[in-house]
């Protein structure tokens, strides 16, 4: 029973050292699991830059698996120290976690296999790694919850403009025709979005007058409809924001159990009755 | 009578399957159909692929066939199931399923007519079925309170950017002459347009100091200007959110029948007396 | 004494024509003037096309001196039928009206001098007068009103954006030098403002890695700070707004003389004495 | 002591003259100042034009120095005229001033050095003395505050922009390959900002139709989150509008304590009792 309680207790302190930046262990921690994801990121970079990779091979390869080696180990132990390993296995964190760390071992063992080109593109994904930094920013509650309360406005919005996008594409598929550059309609839809969302790459651009028109009125009307999203976000922000300034609190009065009240108010709403405040 | 009877049930029945989504054969219809216009699309956009139709031609062709007699039933259901057909032939979707099925039928009729690429581009609008679908999104009513209310001042907006652009592109024309690509007023209009609204593809760009500097300032103005329709939308939404928000009745008082009262309210703003709610 | 009525007569009826919609005349009137004003700016644009204008010379020229002699006798009208002549001539549309006038009278006296060229351009100066339409279009007294009002704002703002832009249009210059096309610092500030503003042309682009992520920079840059304009604009249109809905009225209470009460308020919100409204 | 006196006379003097520009001494020095950084700046821009550079070589040389000459008393003259002289030299403004000043004698010194072209680097970076301009810009606390209040949350929203770039970044240098443009993924990544913040060059553009589809998503994606950092500075800055509109102040109750009183508030809103303004 001792025995079990050491273990307990040497588990308790890899879940403080792992989950809990509080502890002077839990920071260097978190401060040098930190460095070496952005490291990764570098070195994943940096191997796919042509003169540069080629000088530093044997630095990028061993750095990489220690990296590698640690996050295995850091992988192993967040299993080990959590109560409910599936519970962090399947959440986004651990998908994340696992994915950092596999790339380099099924390289390893798929290596002088003829799917060269597959496994580097696998390997590359170790960038997903990017995404473990995540824990470290601030939850930012207020922008999260707005840009999820108008995340369903935002796709319905985006989907219109894909639909509109499809039927300019269209026109200035028929209108343009092949010797403009439009060579497909999902080449026209193509260029319509890029013109929309006013990024205008100009590798394709429209040459006849009655497209040119078209052109300018798709970009007339992207420059008008960009208002729609940042309206929405914006309103959803400023009432997230609102609520948070009134403070509703979640007390109820004792007389008549009304909700509600305002941070500091003294009598119920609803009945008169006195509040009393924690 | 019970001939008439019949009738009307199965005229009920069928009305049932095609607008009402909530039972079992209407949900089975509305899927179908759902599915019928994606896949529709996808072979418009499929057919204008070089390579791709080719290979495929036979498949599109007979697909295109099926898909479009399937439209046409349900065009024919969709006046038989109504009570007012005319209303429903002459309503946007009414006339949007009317040309989601004709195109097929007229390049049939005009085939082998000289006008073939005409016809062509007529096969081509069946593009517009995916209108169709707009059935199937949610109203989002707010969000389209917010556009209409604020459409009357976006396009004041947008006509105040044409008209900038119109005579910002006079001048860049007598700036920039014809050397620099700037060959015609409708020429330098259209590429004030692509620089205003930030689409910016480089087709044309200014090559002169004085062209550039005016350019600088389009870019500029451009910059700020974007700032209006979006205030416009986001005002304008952020008030009907509000509205909903505080949800102001139209209960009036009986005493002194002052109105606007606040939803919940149980005594009048305006003289105190207790406000009976429904 | 009777001559003297009649003539004042006279000229009331031409100012009733001119300057009010609401009489019959007085509609025709405008529309007729609405029309003008659209196919002069049409055939100014048409004038500059190469093919087009060799083609419809005669057309052109006839059609000018017949909508350049309307415009003189409108400008004559004008001048007669107001009581102070001064004040309308250096108003906005008298100037406007005046430049509408005079270009072709210029250009057929310059006619044959080496001047040609300044003479075409003058000519071209025709295009201002689409400003003339702008009599037409509603006032959006509240559009108008926020963007008054946030117009300092926003210059400071645009100002601070061209700091930013001679700043890291310099750098730039210092890191990509004149091989990427980077020839001066005012390409390079011009380049920047292309690239701030999100405009991005592409006919000069960063090629050193330096300058690629100075450039990278500044796009993110751009893409944070066009919020600032916006949100500016939102909100002195949402404040104006609201200002509209709350309704404050120009009361002023009858015994302590407080202002700014709310439309409705019954009794003075600075000493409780009762409040006559209108 | 006379002496003293005369001597902090003296030295209050040129305080007024240098910081206040209230008096008329005060205000022609400042209205010297802004034409001589003005004129500095547009000489920096010359010296870099070629060709204007070497025609107005002298002209350049000697009004640089008398700019120079003029901006080294000034900074001697701040220096003396302030009672902590450490304070003005390191605050922001001292740290201008002083690099406006400097680049000149670098440069003067190190001629003839090898280093020739990192000196005319440093003589450029006089183009930082634009910066001495913003003493003159007023202060505009409310736009100032707004985005101080709303930087913390932008710079988030960019982090996340740039985890965006790099994912997407990669997986467009897996998909298009080395052929398209996309060499390594640094330069994907470049690209990746390029196309999410709108700003689209076309010098990388993608040819593989699984990439153009991506780099559709990618637009879409930017054209929809921009609305984010405007939500954000929209809201606050409506905020803190509404928070200057409604004025409250920091006065508190005498017989409660309460406070967030608003201005002009005669009564307390918690307990009734009389307030006292100041």
């Amino acid at each position: 029973m001792n025995q079990k309680l050491q273990t307990r207790n040497w588990k308790q302190k890899l879940h403080e050292v792992i989950y809990e930046a509080d502890t002077p262990m839990g920071r260097i921690f978190d401060v040098v699991l930190l460095i070496l994801i952005l490291l990764s990121i570098i070195f994943v970079m940096m191997e796919s830059v042509k003169g540069l990779s080629e000088k530093t091979y044997d630095f990028l390869y061993y750095s990489e698996w220690i990296i590698t080696i640690f996050f295995t180990f850091e992988y192993i132990a967040r299993i080990i120290s959590i109560k409910k390993p599936a519970k962090y296995i399947f959440s986004f964190y651990g998908i994340i976690d696992f994915l950092s760390t596999i790339p380099l071992y099924l390289s390893f063992f798929f290596i002088g296999s003829s799917a060269l080109l597959t496994v580097r593109a696998l390997r590359l994904l170790r960038i997903f790694r990017i995404l473990k930094i995540s824990r470290y920013i601030g939850e930012s509650n207020k922008l999260a919850k707005a840009i999820k309360d108008s995340r369903a406005k935002i796709l319905v919005f985006l989907f219109a403009v894909v639909v509109v996008c499809i039927i300019t594409g269209t026109l200035m598929y028929i209108i343009e025709g092949e010797e403009s550059g439009f060579k497909s309609i999902p080449i026209s839809v193509y260029w319509c979005i890029v013109t929309l969302t006013t990024v205008g790459y100009g590798d394709i651009a429209p040459v006849t007058p009655v497209g040119q028109l078209l052109a300018a009125l798709i970009m007339i009307m992207g420059y008008g409809i960009i208002a729609v999203p940042t309206g929405i976000v914006s309103a959803e922000y400023s009432a997230s924001q609102k609520a948070a300034i009134v403070n509703i609190n979640s007390q109820s009065c004792s007389n008549c159990n009304a909700s509600k009240h305002q941070d500091g108010a003294k009598f119920c709403h609803n009945c008169g009755h006195t509040l009393f405040n924690d």
